[in-house]
């Protein structure tokens, strides 16, 4: 069996914590299997990086940004080969000249295109365990790229499909997926599977797990996640197109604090007002989220949408530009202490009454919906920040989720 | 001008350190030159990543120990073109990979083979300042490999030999090269000029400017040298083929502690003895220096020579590990607190009488000496440890150095 593993920053932290990762990875050689393992930089060694540069230069251009980060994965990819050999069992590793990984020419936020696998499939015939740096890529120009946030879990999912490996174990720091984050809802329960559509509606919806892009590369190319923990050997939860088991109506509940709404109240009502809004927004990279446009008084109209918290500022200013020419409105309302609840599950498609159910019970614990948004395996509501704990624990029970 | 300039890891130890540097170079750049820099990694980082690396694996790969020095000069380069870059000045770093520097498949001590010129070229052309990692280089297999002690120096040689630069200026934290170590003889004086062989002679008797691989290839591929100091801007020493004031006699003194004396007594006086002896320690890579042959009592000869101190416990298990059979002898004696002095010069050869007047300068002093060596512009004596500055001061003032 080919296995690729990637374990982040936090699992190689220390000489310790390398070293029990190189073990878990030896145990799978020594049962006859090839590995591939992925990983990130030392703890907080990024942002270490970061900081030095933008020390010398806060406007630090992103080519030479990825120059200085790669070196990260570089130095725990040899670290980790040199204790997998101290324990006897010969290891390589390369980085992303050597394999190498080609991705667009974006610095700081590149797209893999082309993984050459010769390279680890011969040090694999050797009986090699072959250690890759995750997050990082060469461009066209021989640059280093970076892939940007959960980089290193797409360099293993990516490195998983160009290997054709069998599975491909994410290791994090929880024991896998839950129904929902057990340090707001306690009767949280591990998922022993997912469907990589549930997965991302919750990775798209701040459960943290695992970061979108890696989950739309594993859908892509049919690569088997399984996500676990790097502290147990508890098993994870596996990731895949099809759930064996009978479909539940709702696998989880999730939350995103990350969320500020912005309403435009009293926008002329003509044709094309929605458009220029989001145009606006869209020219400054800000994305939006739960839209909502409902009538307003005096043949006007109003559109409130929610956006990541860290860019509701940039937003109103955007809007605020334009307010005078082709934005004209009577006001801009904001309100920051909101909270994105979801709920997420494949069975839903097939059932009705499943919003509605989530709906009754927020309204049996007094929680007021602001703002409903759904997809066919999805409903999002934006409540008060401050009820997010009574709303998940009221809605996680409404489906019995920790049965 | 095309100038190449190395700075070593104390002059990119820390932020200040880096921007000094910067702004060196930015001078070059700005009265029109090409400007190449070759980089060290930063301060002690060399040091800490090694000592990552014996603490996880104790008999660490050179392979590896490669992957992972080398990520301390692409360290040094990134956080360069940042502070070239807050200054004004357009600047790109490039690694091994990116420049390509081809060298030899020997981890840890590679030779450089050849350089791709075409990118640095071309970042020339674009106005760019282009800052290179020093004592790195890729092999035949695509894996990084190190260069060896004073690998950044041969590094910036190799590079300006193909780029045909005009000078290669390599700042130390001295001044340039001294008639003899200020520390040892206060009296000692710069030398505006001196010859690439005369360097090489002072290179190898512990003067510690320069590494001798850097210049060797420096008058190989006729590169000028300047040696020069990184924390001010007084002119250095040029190395070069030919000085154009008159030669001295004698243009420096220097000295090596690192020196201890081993005597073979009573070998067999029979053909090969002293083959075999050098023969079985060349086996075990120990390089052997000063060599005295003389015959001993009833048919048998004594062989002395001298080795560095950290090879003495191995040259002399060698030796006793053959005393039974091919090198039968009376005794091996040691001594471990002697010292090389020599003084260098290109004049040397045509004048006679110059060891002549070192060796009474000597027997002034009341200093013994040992064991004599000479080339065609060196002569090295070996003394006690303990008389080093008293030997080297009564030479210095002999040759009418400080003047």
């Amino acid at each position: 069996m080919l296995i690729v593993k990637k374990f982040g920053g936090t699992s190689v932290a220390d000489k310790e914590r390398i070293f029990n990762v190189a073990r878990r990875c030896i145990e799978d050689y020594k049962a006859g299997n090839e590995v591939v393992v992925v990983l990130s930089a030392m703890g907080k060694q990024t942002d270490v990086l970061l900081d030095m540069a933008v020390e010398i230069n806060p406007k630090a251009s992103r080519r030479e940004l990825d120059m200085l980060l790669t070196t990260g994965e570089q130095t725990s990819v040899a670290l980790m080969a040199l204790a997998m050999d101290s324990l006897g069992v010969p290891a390589i590793s390369l980085n992303a000249f050597q394999v190498a990984m080609h991705t667009s020419t974006v610095y700081g936020n590149a797209r893999l295109k082309r993984i050459d696998t010769e390279r680890i499939k011969n040090e694999l015939a050797n009986r090699k365990i072959v250690v890759i740096t995750g997050f990082q890529g060469i461009n066209k120009y021989d640059d280093y790229t970076t892939l940007g946030r959960g980089g290193s879990d797409t360099t293993a999912v990516a490195l998983a499909a160009a290997l054709h490996a069998d599975k491909c174990e994410i290791y994090t720091d929880v024991d896998g997926v839950f129904t929902a984050d057990p340090r707001i809802v306690p009767s949280a329960r591990k998922l022993p599977e997912i469907t990589y559509d549930e997965m991302l509606e919750l990775a798209s919806l701040g459960a943290g797990v695992l970061h979108n892009r890696s989950v739309e590369m594993a859908k892509k190319y049919g690569v088997q996640l399984v996500v676990r923990s790097s502290l147990n050997t508890t098993e994870g939860t596996v990731v895949k197109e099809e759930v064996k088991m009978e479909k539940m109506l709702v696998s989880g509940v999730a939350c995103d604090k990350n969320t500020a709404r912005i309403a435009v109240i009293g926008l002329e009502d003509q044709p094309g007002v929605a458009f220029k809004l989001f145009h606006h927004l869209a020219n400054h990279n800000i994305n939006v989220d739960i839209i909502l446009q409902s009538v307003g008084r005096d043949g006007t109209k109003d559109i409130s949408f929610t956006v990541a918290k860290d860019s509701l500022e940039e937003a109103v200013a955007t809007i605020e530009r334009h307010r005078a020419t082709s934005l004209k409105c009577q006001k801009v309302d904001i309100e920051k202490n909101v909270a994105k609840v979801s709920i997420v599950g494949a069975g839903m498609m097939s059932n009705a009454g499943v919003a509605a159910k989530m709906f009754e019970a927020l309204y049996d614990v007094g929680v007021n919906i602001k703002q409903i948004s759904t997809s066919e395996i999805r409903v999002t509501v934006l409540i008060d920040e401050t009820q997010v704990e009574r709303a998940m624990n009221a809605i996680h029970e409404a489906f019995s989720l920790a049965e």
